[in-house]
Protein backbone atom coordinates (compact mmCIF):
# COMPACT_ATOMS: atom_id res chain seq x y z
CA UNK A 1 0.00 0.00 0.00
CA UNK A 2 1.10 3.25 -0.97
CA UNK A 3 0.70 6.10 2.05
CA UNK A 4 0.84 9.99 1.24
CA UNK A 5 1.58 12.33 4.69
CA UNK A 6 1.39 15.86 5.37
CA UNK A 7 1.98 18.16 7.78
CA UNK A 8 1.10 21.85 7.57
CA UNK A 9 -0.27 22.46 11.01
CA UNK A 10 2.71 24.66 12.11
CA UNK A 11 5.20 27.14 10.82
CA UNK A 12 6.95 23.78 8.66
CA UNK A 13 5.66 21.84 6.05
CA UNK A 14 6.46 18.02 5.32
CA UNK A 15 5.45 15.59 3.30
CA UNK A 16 6.68 12.03 2.42
CA UNK A 17 5.59 8.69 0.56
CA UNK A 18 5.52 5.42 2.27
CA UNK A 19 4.96 2.01 0.64
CA UNK A 20 4.30 -1.16 3.06
CA UNK A 21 5.51 0.85 5.97
CA UNK A 22 8.86 1.62 4.33
CA UNK A 23 9.44 5.26 3.72
CA UNK A 24 10.32 5.91 0.25
CA UNK A 25 10.77 9.74 0.51
CA UNK A 26 10.22 12.81 2.70
CA UNK A 27 10.75 16.27 2.86
CA UNK A 28 10.61 18.69 5.45
CA UNK A 29 10.72 22.90 5.04
CA UNK A 30 10.74 25.63 7.34
CA UNK A 31 12.04 28.11 5.42
CA UNK A 32 9.80 31.03 6.80
CA UNK A 33 7.86 31.32 3.73
CA UNK A 34 3.99 30.55 3.90
CA UNK A 35 2.78 27.29 2.84
CA UNK A 36 0.83 28.26 -0.35
CA UNK A 37 4.09 29.26 -1.88
CA UNK A 38 6.22 25.95 -1.13
CA UNK A 39 3.63 23.05 -0.13
CA UNK A 40 3.13 22.23 -3.54
CA UNK A 41 6.40 21.77 -4.80
CA UNK A 42 7.14 19.61 -1.96
CA UNK A 43 4.65 17.21 -3.12
CA UNK A 44 5.77 17.49 -6.52
CA UNK A 45 8.99 17.01 -5.74
CA UNK A 46 7.71 14.08 -3.67
CA UNK A 47 6.18 12.47 -6.39
CA UNK A 48 8.89 13.11 -9.01
CA UNK A 49 11.62 11.68 -6.78
CA UNK A 50 9.82 8.49 -6.37
CA UNK A 51 8.50 8.40 -10.21
CA UNK A 52 4.96 7.76 -8.71
CA UNK A 53 1.50 9.52 -8.97
CA UNK A 54 -1.45 10.18 -7.40
CA UNK A 55 -3.23 7.81 -8.67
CA UNK A 56 -1.19 4.94 -7.14
CA UNK A 57 -1.70 6.58 -3.51
CA UNK A 58 -4.23 4.34 -1.74
CA UNK A 59 -4.60 6.81 1.53
CA UNK A 60 -4.05 10.10 2.31
CA UNK A 61 -2.78 11.17 6.07
CA UNK A 62 -2.70 14.82 6.84
CA UNK A 63 -2.46 16.50 9.99
CA UNK A 64 -6.03 17.89 10.78
CA UNK A 65 -5.55 19.98 13.56
CA UNK A 66 -4.79 21.39 16.06
CA UNK A 67 -2.15 23.90 14.62
CA UNK A 68 -2.55 27.36 12.68
CA UNK A 69 -6.08 27.83 11.08
CA UNK A 70 -4.94 29.01 7.78
CA UNK A 71 -2.27 26.25 7.56
CA UNK A 72 -4.57 23.66 8.57
CA UNK A 73 -6.87 24.91 5.64
CA UNK A 74 -4.07 24.59 3.43
CA UNK A 75 -3.10 21.27 4.07
CA UNK A 76 -6.63 19.54 4.11
CA UNK A 77 -7.37 21.98 0.77
CA UNK A 78 -4.36 20.40 -0.79
CA UNK A 79 -5.20 16.99 -0.06
CA UNK A 80 -8.81 16.99 -1.15
CA UNK A 81 -7.95 18.19 -4.58
CA UNK A 82 -5.14 15.39 -4.76
CA UNK A 83 -7.15 12.82 -3.56
CA UNK A 84 -10.44 14.21 -5.18
CA UNK A 85 -9.41 12.27 -8.65
CA UNK A 86 -9.29 8.35 -7.29
CA UNK A 87 -11.63 9.42 -4.19
CA UNK A 88 -8.96 7.26 -1.95
CA UNK A 89 -9.20 7.00 1.98
CA UNK A 90 -8.36 9.84 3.51
CA UNK A 91 -7.22 9.88 7.57
CA UNK A 92 -7.38 13.13 9.43
CA UNK A 93 -4.60 12.91 11.74
CA UNK A 94 -4.57 15.05 15.03
CA UNK A 95 -1.49 16.98 14.76
CA UNK A 96 -0.56 15.61 18.50
CA UNK A 97 -0.48 12.11 17.40
CA UNK A 98 1.30 12.22 14.57
CA UNK A 99 3.94 13.87 16.63
CA UNK A 100 3.91 11.68 18.97
CA UNK A 101 4.84 8.42 16.44
CA UNK A 102 7.75 9.95 15.13
CA UNK A 103 9.28 8.46 18.24
CA UNK A 104 10.43 4.84 19.40
CA UNK A 105 11.69 3.67 23.29
CA UNK A 106 10.33 4.17 26.45
CA UNK A 107 8.87 6.68 28.14
CA UNK A 108 5.64 9.05 27.90
CA UNK A 109 5.68 11.96 24.99
CA UNK A 110 3.90 15.16 25.67
CA UNK A 111 2.83 16.73 22.16
CA UNK A 112 2.64 20.57 22.80
CA UNK A 113 1.83 23.33 19.88
CA UNK A 114 2.39 26.76 20.88
CA UNK A 115 -1.47 28.27 21.03
CA UNK A 116 -0.31 31.67 22.04
CA UNK A 117 -1.58 33.76 24.90
CA UNK A 118 0.44 31.20 27.07
CA UNK A 119 -1.59 28.18 26.19
CA UNK A 120 -0.86 25.23 24.27
CA UNK A 121 -2.54 22.45 22.53
CA UNK A 122 -1.73 19.42 24.15
CA UNK A 123 -1.74 15.46 24.39
CA UNK A 124 0.43 13.36 25.67
CA UNK A 125 1.31 9.52 24.94
CA UNK A 126 3.12 6.28 26.08
CA UNK A 127 5.79 5.65 24.36
CA UNK A 128 6.26 2.21 22.65
CA UNK A 129 4.84 0.02 19.85
CA UNK A 130 0.77 1.40 20.54
CA UNK A 131 2.17 5.11 20.89
CA UNK A 132 -1.11 4.64 23.46
CA UNK A 133 -2.69 7.66 24.26
CA UNK A 134 -2.45 8.82 27.91
CA UNK A 135 -4.89 11.78 27.41
CA UNK A 136 -7.20 13.65 24.92
CA UNK A 137 -6.10 16.70 22.19
CA UNK A 138 -6.70 19.80 24.23
CA UNK A 139 -6.13 23.16 24.61
CA UNK A 140 -4.74 24.67 28.06
CA UNK A 141 -2.76 27.06 30.07
CA UNK A 142 0.99 25.23 29.81
CA UNK A 143 0.61 26.03 33.81
CA UNK A 144 -2.04 23.13 33.73
CA UNK A 145 0.18 20.70 32.64
CA UNK A 146 1.54 20.30 35.92
CA UNK A 147 -0.45 17.67 37.78
CA UNK A 148 0.14 14.98 34.41
CA UNK A 149 3.54 15.92 35.09
CA UNK A 150 3.64 14.94 38.45
CA UNK A 151 1.39 11.77 38.00
CA UNK A 152 3.95 10.42 35.37
CA UNK A 153 5.89 7.62 36.08
CA UNK A 154 8.00 7.19 33.05
CA UNK A 155 10.48 9.69 32.00
CA UNK A 156 8.91 12.29 29.83
CA UNK A 157 10.02 14.57 26.76
CA UNK A 158 8.44 17.33 25.06
CA UNK A 159 7.58 17.90 20.95
CA UNK A 160 5.86 20.19 19.00
CA UNK A 161 6.67 24.29 18.60
CA UNK A 162 5.42 23.64 22.35
CA UNK A 163 7.96 22.08 23.40
CA UNK A 164 10.24 25.11 24.64
CA UNK A 165 7.64 26.58 26.21
CA UNK A 166 7.02 23.66 28.39
CA UNK A 167 10.34 22.36 28.85
CA UNK A 168 11.10 25.88 30.22
CA UNK A 169 8.42 25.49 32.49
CA UNK A 170 8.76 21.94 33.76
CA UNK A 171 12.92 21.10 33.19
CA UNK A 172 13.44 21.23 36.97
CA UNK A 173 10.47 18.43 37.53
CA UNK A 174 12.78 14.85 37.79
CA UNK A 175 12.09 12.60 34.83
CA UNK A 176 11.76 15.94 32.33
CA UNK A 177 14.44 14.99 29.45
CA UNK A 178 15.69 17.49 26.71
CA UNK A 179 15.01 16.84 23.27
CA UNK A 180 16.59 18.56 20.59
CA UNK A 181 15.12 21.11 18.72
CA UNK A 182 15.94 19.22 15.27
CA UNK A 183 14.06 16.36 16.14
CA UNK A 184 10.94 18.49 17.76
CA UNK A 185 8.80 19.31 14.98
CA UNK A 186 6.40 17.08 13.27
CA UNK A 187 7.56 14.59 9.96
CA UNK A 188 5.29 13.68 7.31
CA UNK A 189 6.71 10.19 7.99
CA UNK A 190 5.04 10.12 11.59
CA UNK A 191 1.79 11.27 9.46
CA UNK A 192 2.20 8.12 6.98
CA UNK A 193 2.35 5.84 10.21
CA UNK A 194 -0.58 7.35 11.96
CA UNK A 195 -2.71 7.72 9.23
CA UNK A 196 -2.09 3.69 8.63
CA UNK A 197 -3.81 3.01 12.46
CA UNK A 198 -6.71 5.09 11.66
CA UNK A 199 -6.98 3.02 8.34
CA UNK A 200 -6.72 -0.48 10.40
CA UNK A 201 -9.10 1.52 12.91
CA UNK A 202 -11.78 2.51 10.06
CA UNK A 203 -11.46 6.07 11.11
CA UNK A 204 -10.58 6.93 7.32
CA UNK A 205 -13.24 9.12 5.20
CA UNK A 206 -13.23 10.31 1.83
CA UNK A 207 -11.95 13.19 0.35
CA UNK A 208 -14.77 15.02 0.77
CA UNK A 209 -15.24 14.50 4.16
CA UNK A 210 -11.95 15.92 5.53
CA UNK A 211 -12.60 18.45 8.24
CA UNK A 212 -10.26 20.48 10.20
CA UNK A 213 -10.22 20.22 13.67
CA UNK A 214 -9.66 23.38 15.55
CA UNK A 215 -10.02 22.59 18.83
CA UNK A 216 -10.52 26.67 20.33
CA UNK A 217 -12.50 28.89 17.97
CA UNK A 218 -10.75 31.20 16.00
CA UNK A 219 -9.83 35.13 17.15
CA UNK A 220 -12.23 36.67 14.68
CA UNK A 221 -14.87 34.18 16.37
CA UNK A 222 -14.07 34.41 19.56
CA UNK A 223 -14.19 38.40 19.26
CA UNK A 224 -17.77 37.79 17.80
CA UNK A 225 -19.00 36.35 20.52
CA UNK A 226 -17.88 38.65 22.66
CA UNK A 227 -19.54 41.36 20.85
CA UNK A 228 -22.60 39.51 21.10
CA UNK A 229 -22.50 38.77 24.31
CA UNK A 230 -22.08 42.85 25.05
CA UNK A 231 -24.75 44.05 23.03
CA UNK A 232 -26.79 40.94 24.90
CA UNK A 233 -25.90 42.53 28.23
CA UNK B 1 25.85 28.53 12.27
CA UNK B 2 24.76 26.90 9.42
CA UNK B 3 25.12 22.97 8.92
CA UNK B 4 25.15 20.55 6.33
CA UNK B 5 24.53 16.88 6.52
CA UNK B 6 24.78 14.38 4.27
CA UNK B 7 23.88 10.20 4.66
CA UNK B 8 24.61 7.98 1.70
CA UNK B 9 25.83 5.36 3.55
CA UNK B 10 23.49 2.45 2.91
CA UNK B 11 20.77 2.54 -0.18
CA UNK B 12 18.51 5.58 1.43
CA UNK B 13 20.60 8.87 0.87
CA UNK B 14 19.56 11.97 3.18
CA UNK B 15 20.46 15.30 3.13
CA UNK B 16 19.91 18.12 5.70
CA UNK B 17 20.33 21.89 6.37
CA UNK B 18 20.40 23.48 10.22
CA UNK B 19 20.77 27.36 11.58
CA UNK B 20 21.37 27.06 15.12
CA UNK B 21 20.15 24.03 15.89
CA UNK B 22 17.05 24.23 14.19
CA UNK B 23 16.23 22.03 11.13
CA UNK B 24 15.57 23.99 7.82
CA UNK B 25 15.28 21.68 5.49
CA UNK B 26 15.50 17.85 4.74
CA UNK B 27 14.95 15.30 2.55
CA UNK B 28 15.54 11.53 2.11
CA UNK B 29 15.22 9.46 -0.58
CA UNK B 30 14.49 5.53 -0.64
CA UNK B 31 14.32 4.78 -4.49
CA UNK B 32 16.16 2.00 -5.68
CA UNK B 33 18.24 4.32 -7.62
CA UNK B 34 22.06 4.58 -7.49
CA UNK B 35 23.30 7.59 -5.45
CA UNK B 36 25.53 8.72 -8.31
CA UNK B 37 22.11 9.65 -10.06
CA UNK B 38 19.97 10.79 -7.23
CA UNK B 39 22.41 12.63 -4.25
CA UNK B 40 23.23 15.66 -6.38
CA UNK B 41 19.49 16.67 -6.66
CA UNK B 42 18.68 16.47 -3.44
CA UNK B 43 22.00 18.30 -2.66
CA UNK B 44 20.11 21.46 -4.98
CA UNK B 45 17.03 20.81 -3.61
CA UNK B 46 17.93 21.57 -0.28
CA UNK B 47 20.04 24.65 -1.28
CA UNK B 48 16.93 26.15 -3.14
CA UNK B 49 14.21 25.54 -0.34
CA UNK B 50 16.24 27.80 2.05
CA UNK B 51 18.12 30.40 -0.53
CA UNK B 52 21.49 29.21 0.85
CA UNK B 53 24.73 28.67 -0.73
CA UNK B 54 27.36 26.17 0.39
CA UNK B 55 29.21 29.38 1.08
CA UNK B 56 26.54 29.75 3.95
CA UNK B 57 27.72 26.60 5.27
CA UNK B 58 29.76 26.76 8.09
CA UNK B 59 30.23 22.83 9.14
CA UNK B 60 29.71 20.02 7.16
CA UNK B 61 28.77 16.72 8.56
CA UNK B 62 28.70 13.23 6.13
CA UNK B 63 29.00 9.50 7.42
CA UNK B 64 32.14 8.66 6.96
CA UNK B 65 30.77 4.83 7.63
CA UNK B 66 30.33 2.20 8.19
CA UNK B 67 28.34 1.58 5.40
CA UNK B 68 28.52 0.47 1.73
CA UNK B 69 32.01 1.12 0.47
CA UNK B 70 30.66 2.77 -2.84
CA UNK B 71 27.71 4.63 -1.10
CA UNK B 72 30.60 5.80 1.52
CA UNK B 73 32.21 7.46 -1.72
CA UNK B 74 30.18 9.17 -3.27
CA UNK B 75 28.98 10.96 0.01
CA UNK B 76 32.35 11.89 1.11
CA UNK B 77 33.52 13.01 -2.57
CA UNK B 78 30.46 15.02 -2.66
CA UNK B 79 30.78 17.06 0.57
CA UNK B 80 34.89 17.36 -0.72
CA UNK B 81 33.98 19.49 -3.28
CA UNK B 82 31.01 21.26 -1.88
CA UNK B 83 33.21 21.83 1.14
CA UNK B 84 36.44 22.79 -1.25
CA UNK B 85 36.14 26.37 -2.38
CA UNK B 86 35.21 27.80 1.82
CA UNK B 87 37.43 25.04 3.46
CA UNK B 88 35.40 24.88 5.84
CA UNK B 89 35.29 22.37 8.28
CA UNK B 90 34.51 18.40 7.66
CA UNK B 91 32.94 16.10 10.65
CA UNK B 92 33.36 12.44 9.71
CA UNK B 93 30.53 11.22 11.29
CA UNK B 94 30.26 7.34 12.43
CA UNK B 95 26.89 6.04 10.74
CA UNK B 96 26.33 4.53 13.49
CA UNK B 97 26.23 7.42 16.13
CA UNK B 98 24.45 9.50 13.21
CA UNK B 99 21.37 6.74 13.55
CA UNK B 100 21.67 7.18 17.31
CA UNK B 101 21.08 11.06 16.92
CA UNK B 102 17.58 10.45 15.69
CA UNK B 103 15.96 9.29 18.81
CA UNK B 104 14.97 10.89 21.94
CA UNK B 105 13.98 9.46 24.88
CA UNK B 106 15.40 6.85 28.00
CA UNK B 107 16.58 3.92 27.09
CA UNK B 108 19.43 1.95 24.90
CA UNK B 109 19.54 2.67 21.16
CA UNK B 110 21.60 -0.33 19.34
CA UNK B 111 22.80 0.84 15.21
CA UNK B 112 23.09 -2.13 13.45
CA UNK B 113 23.76 -2.00 9.47
CA UNK B 114 23.89 -4.79 7.50
CA UNK B 115 27.22 -5.83 6.40
CA UNK B 116 26.09 -9.17 4.90
CA UNK B 117 26.79 -12.77 5.75
CA UNK B 118 25.30 -12.63 8.87
CA UNK B 119 26.97 -9.72 9.79
CA UNK B 120 26.49 -6.48 10.75
CA UNK B 121 28.03 -3.41 11.76
CA UNK B 122 27.03 -2.47 15.31
CA UNK B 123 27.65 0.04 18.02
CA UNK B 124 25.24 1.55 21.36
CA UNK B 125 24.34 4.07 22.71
CA UNK B 126 22.57 5.29 25.74
CA UNK B 127 19.85 7.65 24.74
CA UNK B 128 19.21 10.84 26.86
CA UNK B 129 21.10 14.73 25.61
CA UNK B 130 24.35 12.71 25.73
CA UNK B 131 24.04 9.72 23.42
CA UNK B 132 27.32 8.39 25.49
CA UNK B 133 28.07 5.70 23.53
CA UNK B 134 28.63 2.07 25.17
CA UNK B 135 30.22 -0.26 22.61
CA UNK B 136 32.89 0.97 19.83
CA UNK B 137 31.87 0.63 16.04
CA UNK B 138 32.65 -2.76 15.09
CA UNK B 139 31.81 -5.87 12.63
CA UNK B 140 30.41 -8.97 14.11
CA UNK B 141 28.01 -11.96 13.59
CA UNK B 142 24.62 -10.71 15.09
CA UNK B 143 25.21 -13.84 17.10
CA UNK B 144 27.63 -12.08 18.97
CA UNK B 145 25.34 -8.97 20.52
CA UNK B 146 23.64 -11.69 22.70
CA UNK B 147 26.20 -10.59 25.56
CA UNK B 148 25.65 -7.23 25.09
CA UNK B 149 22.09 -7.17 25.14
CA UNK B 150 21.72 -9.55 28.12
CA UNK B 151 23.03 -7.14 29.98
CA UNK B 152 21.42 -4.47 29.22
CA UNK B 153 19.55 -2.85 31.82
CA UNK B 154 17.36 -0.29 29.81
CA UNK B 155 14.96 -1.20 27.19
CA UNK B 156 16.86 -1.53 24.17
CA UNK B 157 15.85 -0.89 20.13
CA UNK B 158 17.67 -1.51 17.14
CA UNK B 159 18.02 0.79 14.24
CA UNK B 160 19.49 0.91 10.80
CA UNK B 161 19.00 -1.39 7.49
CA UNK B 162 20.16 -4.23 9.84
CA UNK B 163 17.59 -3.71 12.47
CA UNK B 164 15.38 -6.08 10.90
CA UNK B 165 17.82 -8.95 11.22
CA UNK B 166 18.77 -8.11 14.81
CA UNK B 167 15.16 -7.18 15.98
CA UNK B 168 14.14 -11.12 14.23
CA UNK B 169 16.83 -12.70 16.51
CA UNK B 170 16.25 -10.92 19.55
CA UNK B 171 12.81 -10.40 19.91
CA UNK B 172 12.56 -12.54 22.28
CA UNK B 173 14.72 -11.64 24.91
CA UNK B 174 13.23 -8.65 28.08
CA UNK B 175 13.47 -5.61 26.89
CA UNK B 176 13.89 -5.74 23.36
CA UNK B 177 11.33 -2.42 21.96
CA UNK B 178 10.13 -2.80 18.22
CA UNK B 179 10.64 0.12 15.90
CA UNK B 180 8.74 0.88 12.48
CA UNK B 181 11.06 0.34 9.76
CA UNK B 182 10.00 3.82 8.19
CA UNK B 183 11.85 5.14 11.32
CA UNK B 184 14.81 2.91 11.48
CA UNK B 185 16.96 4.55 8.90
CA UNK B 186 19.33 7.34 9.12
CA UNK B 187 17.94 11.20 9.15
CA UNK B 188 20.30 13.87 7.55
CA UNK B 189 18.78 16.20 10.49
CA UNK B 190 20.81 13.48 12.98
CA UNK B 191 24.09 13.74 11.08
CA UNK B 192 23.88 17.31 11.50
CA UNK B 193 23.88 16.70 15.33
CA UNK B 194 26.34 14.49 15.69
CA UNK B 195 28.19 17.05 13.82
CA UNK B 196 27.89 19.57 15.94
CA UNK B 197 29.14 17.81 18.38
CA UNK B 198 32.32 16.46 16.88
CA UNK B 199 32.82 20.50 15.74
CA UNK B 200 32.66 21.22 19.84
CA UNK B 201 34.92 18.46 20.61
CA UNK B 202 37.45 19.36 18.24
CA UNK B 203 37.16 16.26 15.40
CA UNK B 204 36.37 18.15 12.57
CA UNK B 205 38.57 18.23 9.73
CA UNK B 206 39.47 19.96 6.52
CA UNK B 207 37.71 18.92 3.42
CA UNK B 208 40.78 16.98 1.68
CA UNK B 209 41.65 15.15 4.93
CA UNK B 210 37.91 13.44 5.11
CA UNK B 211 38.20 9.79 5.44
CA UNK B 212 35.98 6.99 4.86
CA UNK B 213 35.74 4.03 7.80
CA UNK B 214 34.82 0.75 6.22
CA UNK B 215 35.28 -1.29 9.09
CA UNK B 216 36.23 -4.10 7.17
CA UNK B 217 38.35 -5.25 4.09
CA UNK B 218 36.39 -4.66 0.77
CA UNK B 219 35.46 -8.48 -0.92
CA UNK B 220 38.57 -7.27 -3.36
CA UNK B 221 41.09 -6.92 -0.90
CA UNK B 222 39.38 -10.19 1.16
CA UNK B 223 39.75 -12.20 -1.70
CA UNK B 224 43.76 -10.26 -2.91
CA UNK B 225 45.01 -11.19 1.27
CA UNK B 226 43.59 -15.11 0.56
CA UNK B 227 45.36 -15.50 -2.97
CA UNK B 228 48.77 -14.18 -1.63
CA UNK B 229 48.12 -16.49 1.42
CA UNK B 230 47.54 -19.29 -0.90
CA UNK B 231 49.82 -18.62 -3.03
CA UNK B 232 52.74 -18.13 -0.26
CA UNK B 233 52.04 -21.68 1.66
Amino acid sequence: MITFGMDTAGRTVSVALMRDGQLLYESYLDAGLTHSETLMGLVDGAFRATGLTTADVQLWGVCSGPGSFTGLRIGLAAVKGLAFCSGAACAPVSTLEALAHGFVGEGTVVAALDARRGEVYWAAFDLGPEHQRLTPDAAAPVDRLEDFLKNCKKPVFFVGDGAGLCYNKYDSLSGVLPCPPALQRCRASAVCLAAEKMNQNGLCVPPAQLLPSYHRLSQAERERQARIKGESK
